[in-house]
């Protein structure tokens, strides 16, 4: 079959800091699905477009390629509006959990299609797994019928949605082209625009437990997604949060979830009340509900109800127990004062070393493993008292746990005070 | 085994654009040759070095790296000083031929591994080829016996030299990396110093016709090739030559060997030996002999001597005919003047297209094929006079060779100047 373009001359184009033409684009990827651009010249492609950048016309015409390159799903058939969050990910990100029955008990339906942690941030499936019988697999037609009769829905992502995409990110994981904000945002954004929500709220997390490490890369990140949501028709907007210290006062699967239950109690840390409630006005808000305010639907127990319908529906017994760990290690305030940092991403390592998370795609992690926090930066903390504390089924990983801790907290005088930015940083919409 | 890098800290360092230190060189090299560093990987590593750069250190070190992937020629048991010329390509450049029996008619010794041609450029090879009984693969010991008792060798570089090399501009070629100073400069010196010459000249082509286009990207290209060989303890001066126009008024194989007998024989066109003779000094004075006159040994008839013993050395006869084309195609002035343009790039790829070149490695070239030009640029031509003729033994070919020559050449009224650069623009030595 004779091509209509060469990859040598796309990839020269772009080399030369020329602009791909929506044909080259588009052929380009079909043509990489297929087999008939190879791997290494995919590489090459993606090195020129992380030097030399990609305009938004280009990166729209990316991310449509990616969405053509597998099916589509469409949720118009439901009787009420559709929006789903995405976080860019972090340490203690359990968000997901309070947020998509709380919204779900607002009106708006939420199909919520996750995926699993690789590396020191958490994946919202690992969590739920923790759940005795939840299941994260479901056919279309189970998934649509939730949608209607509960209003929100977790689970995996088939295989089926942007094929391409899935073939390019396992590349760039090996060819140092991860780093490309063109390529990181209609990655997201293609899985995220065939899922076919209505509206979509991002959360681009800003700090040392997030994959943009300053305020500046995340915002033009999250304008790249949010034009890339406003050209495909998908009401877009993000916030950009922070993700300095951990959120919440624990890292790991089942201790996310505990912690997530206790939100929809009415209880809960601040900072994970406050940025649930915060997504969840952006979301009804994005879905034509700003009239409907969610802090309401957390106080009366409706989100609650919500939870329980959702996880019951897929399998899982929401009065269960959830696991814990065999062993635990406290690690001790080492003085009096007022803790000033907390850094997020050594906890995550910490709570990925201990087992809540996976090295490779398939490795098991342990649903107890984690780090529980008994403090946050602003608060007063006492010499010997525990500051946190390491579980683990298996207490030869503590070692290389506290290692991944050393300088993780700093403790200064009563009456310093923390040097961090706001939770909510900024906010990004057209 | 466990490796000493990893591939992609590798990569990230270049695109980051750090300096490689030398154990990265020789770990991604060496581990590249074994198929650890895979060519998706390399192929993004390259891009990198291609928009980053590499400094005259990290050149060295890669071009060391890829010598040490194979073996190394060693040509100090001869009796006489060693010296090799490569030129960077060109159209009708058949330099070697004459030269090499030139240079060892004055006493140095002129071991030339060369190649086939790819493309609008022709092959040494390929041309000797059209010598009725000559042979282009020698083994090492023939090679060195024909060294000492010929003086001179031209023939087929074995696969032993350099593999990373042949591996890496094979990638390069299907990535659009091959445009990258410091990997062509790499490509090039390592091939030559594991050759193991005493002094190597470069003949840096300028123009259309050349693979560098301008004067200052050969430059630079010719500064970075004289760093490698002086810093790997070789010898090396580059000159910058016009390839704006053909060399000689041949391009094509047997052609061109014809054309070089004619020189050897005391005749031949102007620029070919001029050139001939520029290069002979400048690889005599390398190989410490600055006393001996080339143009010398050029009219007395000793390069002739050579030029035949050379030739019979390798099962050539040099008083066979040469093979002459089927069917030939005049094209004629369109006006009576001065020749001011007869362009380079276009006349080499008539020449490929009528049979001369190849546009696979495995294809056959036509000994026969190629463009004959009965002008030069500042030269008055009579309308209705042959400017060129086209030799083929397929006439189905003219039809393409014709359309490659459109607009290759320019008539202006007498007394008008060709605006032409000078036939030897510049010389680099350290």
């Amino acid at each position: 079959m004779s091509e209509r373009f060469d990859a040598v001359e796309v990839i020269r184009t772009k080399r030369d800091k020329g602009r791909l033409s929506d044909e080259q684009i588009a052929w380009v990827i079909d043509a990489y699905t297929r087999g008939v651009v190879a791997d290494e010249q995919m590489s090459a492609l993606a090195m020129a477009i992380l030097l030399n950048g990609m305009d938004r016309a280009e990166i729209s015409r990316w991310t449509a390629a990616m969405i053509a390159s597998g099916e589509r799903m469409d949720f118009s058939g439901l009787s009420r509006p559709t929006a789903d969050k995405h976080s860019t990910g972090g340490v203690g990100d359990k968000i997901t959990l309070p947020l998509a029955p709380l919204v779900a008990a607002c009106g708006v339906a939420v199909p919520q299609l996750s995926g699993r942690g690789l590396g020191h941030t958490g994946g919202t499936l690992d969590k739920l797994e923790s759940i005795p019988g939840w299941q994260a697999s479901l056919s279309n037609e189970d998934m649509m019928r939730q949608l209607e009769e509960v209003g929100a829905v977790i689970c995996a992502a088939g295989s089926g949605l942007a094929p391409a995409d899935k073939k390019l990110y396992a590349l760039r994981d090996v060819t140092g082209t991860v780093e490309a904000i063109p390529l990181i945002a209609s990655s997201i954004m293609s899985k995220k625009i065939a899922e076919g929500t209505g509206a979509l709220v991002l959360d681009v997390k800003v700090g040392s437990g997030a994959f943009m490490k300053d305020v500046d890369s995340a915002k033009e990140l999250a304008e790249t997604m949010v034009g890339l949501g406003t050209d495909a028709g998908v009401t877009t907007v993000a916030l950009l949060t922070n993700m300095q210290v951990p959120l919440g006062l624990t890292a790991g699967n089942a201790l996310e979830v505990r912690e997530s239950v206790e939100v929809l109690e009415g209880g809960g840390p601040e900072d994970v009340v406050e940025l649930t409630i915060e997504l969840a006005r952006e979301m009804l808000k994005a879905a034509g509900k700003e009239d409907i305010d969610p802090a309401d639907a957390l106080a009366d127990g409706r989100a609650m109800d919500v939870w329980r319908a959702m996880i019951s529906a897929q399998g899982g017994d929401p009065d269960a127990e959830l696991p814990t760990a065999k062993e635990t290690h406290d690690v001790l305030a080492p003085a009096d004062g007022l803790l000033t940092q907390l850094d997020a991403y050594q906890v995550g390592l910490a709570a990925w070393r201990l087992g809540a998370g996976r090295a490779r795609k398939e490795d098991p992690v342990q649903a107890a493993a984690g780090v529980v926090m008994h403090a946050k930066p602003g608060a007063t903390v006492r010499s010997g008292e525990p500051l946190l504390t390491l579980h683990t089924d298996t207490p030869e990983r503590f070692e290389r746990a506290l290692e991944a801790l050393d300088g993780a907290f700093t403790i200064g005088p009563e009456g310093s005070r923390p040097d961090l930015l706001p939770l909510v940083i900024d906010r990004v919409a057209e």
